[in-house]
């Protein structure tokens, strides 16, 4: 067997998570272009019983969770598990919506471009379109097969083609975390996918339940068990479902039952401290103890960002979050930065600086920005500060 | 949340595994049209405790698993477990190979149509090939994503086009169980994909280690474990290799941890057998018991065919294993009747006898034949044999 050392092009560059584990020298990178979900692990330790699963040699063979529902690889409670986390936060109207289940949003993404397409193969491929900045992998996705079914249209904002079209909505959104809502003014009516990945409460205050044709949630960014590869969508028309669970079935035959068992678990302890334990201190709380991680952060963030005066961040409004019954700000996962004049490039500037993000061109936007992870572990966070407060304008 | 009753077309129809805790009644069908694994469940229950695995809140978290790898996400456990299992085994060479691992064999699948598809938008799709009776999910692979990188092209014995294609060897076939070469006669070089699903010594004498450019296994058909939807490739070609990598990472970013875990566990657990405990009964050793388990199957099924005289059985070769050292029949997965003379559809015939099967079209032959699952549970098994020894000639 050949180990690589060749790096293959990913987003997902793994230096970092193995840093973590030392402290870094000078001449080593801090990744912190990726955006995996470790911040959140300091919780899930404090509640390492509680939260473990055991998996018997015997237990869940086969390819079936549930033959009685339409995605017939769900597990009973993983089933659940979906619907109780959404009715604890209120995020989403879950009432009168089918659930895909999917390895991550990713592939549901996929299953969503298959499904909301065009199935007359004498029609032009449908445009997909997203108002920049957007999500860096939208356009790969939808590029890499070539398929005759869809394709990438573009930033949402300047589509102006009279034709059908499917418009992603990221919110809040990554790069920039804005709350968002369709942009596109044409006079065809065109598809709606909703990417909430970001929708919960330690990111930004729940301001209603949204209540869509189609939405999207990943186990990854609500809990940070990224490495479990647990998506869902609600989904209101069944056609639109079936055609989906016909790629599930074409792309993967389904969706790894221990995930399943395993995510289960984590939503079952997240949503029993918020039913069972309401008298107990914040921090025992799942969304609590995250949000004041996600705030220090961004105090700390904020702090380096005014320390060095090279960089400039959005500004948010304040909005009530009716789970946490409190006006809030936003603590988006990725830092979404601007240089100021006489500085072009936000990747490059930084890469001197050994801090290693994804460019703005990469979210269709300008080089002057650049986002960075806030929810790579402790480590990787600290120093990425304290580089960042160094920088000095050249 | 709405619970579908409508039923999605999916070759794997779910009632047969609800069915095995019943008897079943007269009016009822058996489901032997899927591949559902779990025959192999007793096995697993007699080692519950040994191959059981726990998995706490904190763990495995990230996107990563291995760093240092080429395939990033992949546990060093699970790589480890993938090379010790063969070298027992000895079916394939993986010296001088890259591991990717999938969801499945069938994400693997897809990713290898990518992969071996020329990256040059103007050429035309490659063909993608198979000698029939073929696997019946290869055709919808290929098409549903209407790539214009590769289109399906039909039965590899009839292939005569001077130009580029893919052809898949599936060795033992699915769904005759022959053990395959490749067929096409053509000037121009194909590439080929070995998919090795059943190459292992429960179904077929190992009659030697395989050592291609690109193979395809899966834990499904290996050790019963289908809904930990676990798969691997061993790849020769580096190009080839990153070009999947690049596929998973846009298709679902990787495989599941907790499945890699798991998988690893249930696989030390064999091999631990093979290597420490060659002294004990080998009714304690997997392909023992496994391989003991399809011999009696098949007895019975043979049994039940010849009270029939209502269908044939295709004949096998008797050959040399390498890993049980001696001469063995093959025992395949499916079997594949052929009706008697006067009888011209297999799957209509049997679906009156309540038998649900999966008939010769859906695989490129005739409607003559049809396919029946040898590895469902033994209910359906029994089942299954009862009903078809009963069957007359009307």
């Amino acid at each position: 067997m050949v180990v690589a050392t060749t790096n293959v092009s990913s987003p997902f560059s793994p230096n970092g998570t193995k840093k973590s584990l030392s402290t870094f020298s000078p001449n080593s990178f801090v990744n912190v272009e990726k955006g995996d979900p470790v911040a959140f692990r300091s919780y899930w330790e404090k509640v390492s019983d509680k939260s473990s699963v055991e998996i018997k040699g015997e237990e869940f063979m086969s390819y079936f969770g549930d033959g009685n529902n339409l995605c017939w690889y769900m597990l009973p409670q993983m089933r659940e598990a979906i619907l109780r986390i959404h009715n604890v936060v209120g995020n989403v109207v879950t009432k009168d919506k089918f659930i895909v289940l999917g390895n991550g949003s990713t592939q549901l993404f996929n299953a969503l471009l298959y499904a909301l397409s065009p199935s007359d193969p004498s029609d032009q491929p449908i445009n997909v379109v997203a108002a920049a900045p957007y999500y860096s992998e939208y356009q790969d996705v939808i590029d890499h097969m070539q398929s005759r079914l869809f394709q990438w249209g573009g930033d949402a904002a300047l589509y102006d083609e009279n034709k059908p079209y499917i418009e992603v909505v990221t919110s809040p959104n990554n790069p920039d975390g804005t709350l968002r809502t369709p942009v596109v003014n044409s006079e065809v009516e065109g598809k709606l996918i909703y990417d909430l990945a970001y929708y919960w409460p330690q990111y930004t205050p729940i301001t209603h339940q949204i209540n869509q044709d189609v939405t999207l949630f990943t186990l990854s960014k609500c809990t940070g068990h990224g490495g479990s590869r647990i998506g869902w969508a609600f989904v209101k028309d069944i056609e639109v479902a079936k055609k989906m669970m016909r790629f599930m079935h074409l792309s993967s035959i389904g969706v790894s039952k221990e995930s399943q068992i395993r995510a289960a678990k984590i939503i079952e302890v997240i949503c029993d401290g918020y039913e069972n334990f309401k008298s107990v201190g914040s921090d025992h709380l799942f969304f609590n103890y995250t949000k004041k991680l996600m705030i220090e952060r961004w105090e700390k963030f904020k702090g380096a960002i005014e320390k060095s005066k090279v960089f400039t961040l959005p500004k948010y409004p304040t909005s009530y979050c009716h789970f946490n019954k409190e006006f809030s700000d936003q603590y988006p996962a990725f830092a979404w930065l601007k240089c100021v004049e006489g500085i072009e490039n936000g990747e490059s500037y930084l890469e001197k600086l050994k801090i290693r993000t994804r460019g703005g061109e990469r979210f269709g936007d300008d080089a002057k920005y650049t986002r960075l992870s806030m929810i790579g572990t402790d480590d990787e966070f600290a120093e990425m500060c304290t580089r960042l407060s160094n920088a000095k304008r050249e």
